[in-house]
């Protein structure tokens, strides 16, 4: 990626040093995954083998903890980004008590850790364990330059997906060959693999968790389509768009043009400073003026970079404070149990003085 | 599955209250996943919105509380297997105290709970926290007739896999497209996907957990494949076989032969009423005998069912006594840096009088 300098990897982890600090956290123990992933260029999972990075907020050289059978190339490279003193475990050793033994005060741990690993740490550690949601995740809140231009290429290959959605979505074909469809255009985009395909056709887009089904198109259905994959670097892409197969009924037409101009409106409200739930009442204030308040039965929106769903959450009442690099998902939605539902969907960057938008596909309800 | 009766998850949910009361806990909290689709026969996933069922030890009815949006119908099905009563809730709710207020005292999670859910549940909850390992993951250790057979229809289609395996490894390939050409094997043997697949050729061999790459495969190579996936149902299959490019130097084939009967040792001493850990010493001390001691590097196996690896552990001084209907893998290996390794895994199930083994393809180092 574009900012993977020699310094991204130092830089991240004095960041999530400085946080740690700032709020009286004396160690962090993260977890394999995202957060591993962000602090050293690799996730290291190891299934229910411990692995685990420990960072002294204070400290100069972190500890990478993982099992010996795990110690391949990728991971000295990965503590090598870091500095990190790599110290593997042997099976019959107790690997959470090694980490105990190397954190005591507050302890900050990887929201991602299992409870197999949580409760004993929390048994043997001599100190206090609490979330690293305002240190690690904090920290991975903001993008830098590289990561919202990795978001911003992710987003304009799923906009191409989008764009060419008169292919697959065709009378006549079950939820399930469409999303074949759409699975193979997302890997020909070259992003790794579909994380997850909605094909929501008529009264399935009702339900704003659908997947696919064997329901066939039909001519006059209204289709929610909702996809999203990761690049080869991990950031993902999101992105829902809302077709008509056919002309959509006159009700229908005026009720979307209400969800897109409150789509339209939350995006508006996105600049530093505003505390994110302004973005979720911008939406949700349009749609309860319109009369569909009681159709928008979700939050606006998520957080999104080498997680698909992170912080910050666009809900009601969330104070979080917009600031500059952070990219979340703008994406209200109207539906109508039993009959038929509609969702817009595009990521967003904060920037100096306003936002990007980094989906940019046709926003209306596009007939087939 | 051939045990899906209508008395099965019942059947579950009362053995996991029985245990639960036998050990002191008062409620269980089931979290999305494998002890999810154990209990109700759904996995009941749902990001990093909270999942979960809340059982009461002296209870009557399970309580599912999960997120609005994911209320479908497979969601009332699997409510109805155990009649839990379903108790939604919406985006803005605090789902963890909605949980916390429904428990007390001796309170037991699910070892894959993350931390997200677990710190806030423990920070709220009148009561303690403590793993359910002992509850769930007990009850799960010892399957049924029907996940036996399960287990075994699993197993029988990795065999197929390796049986065509000179189909797909042949010198001049690389070990990623052998990878692919096993993957396409399994899933055409009706698993659902390869949930993993090693291919390790020479000195890859070497190292237990690698995946594939692009090293050729060439003439004299020993290559160690690792592979399986799970059936619709859920159940794993696991299976390793070493191959051999050609015919073996002797000091290969003599080493092979060690590490053959180290694992027939191994399984001949899985019977009821034995400790797991006479399982693993029976393959350590024929290794170490045969002066292989040191290059035996991991313990001899893990329990297996709904998860790839799930208790009990095969492992040095590992106290779990053995029951008939408890399922794991026997798989010593021996390994030389740099140079090569090999191992043999098979997956066997303790009868009420012996064991029988899952796999039953050729254990020998097969020459291709």
């Amino acid at each position: 990626m574009n900012a993977d300098t020699p310094d991204l990897y130092p830089n991240r982890l004095d960041a999530v040093r400085a946080r740690a600090r700032e709020i009286g956290i004396d160690h962090v123990v993260v977890y394999s995954g995202e957060d591993m992933a962000y602090l050293t260029g690799e996730r290291l999972d190891s299934h229910e083998r411990l692995t685990a990075l420990v960072v002294a907020a204070a400290g100069d050289q972190p500890l990478l903890v993982l099992p010996s059978l795990e110690l391949t190339d990728p991971v000295r490279d990965a503590a090598g980004r870091i500095g990190a003193e790599i110290h593997p475990w042997s099976d019959g050793t107790d690997a959470v008590a090694l980490v105990a033994g190397k954190v005591s005060g507050r302890v900050a741990v990887s929201t991602a850790m299992p409870a197999l690993h949580l409760v004993p740490l929390q048994q043997s550690v001599d100190g206090e364990v609490v979330l690293a949601s305002e240190v690690i995740d904090h920290v991975r809140a903001v993008k830098n330059t590289g990561e919202v231009e990795q978001l911003a290429e992710a987003a304009r290959r799923i906009d191409a997906v989008h764009a060419r959605m008169g292919e697959f979505l065709q009378v006549g074909r079950t939820e399930a060959e469409v999303g074949e469809l759409i699975t193979a255009a997302i890997e020909a985009e070259g992003l790794t693999h579909a994380e997850f395909v909605i094909v929501g056709a008529g009264e399935h887009g009702a339900d704003p968790h659908h997947g696919v089904s064997d329901r066939v198109v039909q001519q006059g259905d209204i289709v929610v389509v909702d996809i999203g994959g990761p690049l080869p670097s991990g950031y993902h892409s999101d992105c829902t768009r809302t077709y008509s197969m056919g002309e959509p009924d006159p009700q229908v037409t005026e009720e979307y043009a209400a969800l897109q101009e409150a789509q339209r409106l939350a995006r508006e409200a996105v600049r530093p400073g505003v505390a994110i739930g302004e973005v979720d009442a911008a939406a949700r204030e349009h749609l309860a003026a319109a009369g569909l308040g009681e159709r928008f039965i979700h939050r606006t929106g998520h957080g999104i970079g080498l997680g698909l769903h992170e912080p910050p959450f666009v809900a009601p009442g969330a104070d979080t404070v917009l600031a500059e690099g952070m990219t979340f998902s703008v994406e209200p939605g109207i539906y109508l149990d039993g009959q038929w539902g509609a969702r817009l969907e595009d990521i967003v960057a904060v920037t100096a003085d306003g936002r990007r938008d980094l989906n940019n596909g046709e926003r209306g309800l596009r007939a087939l």
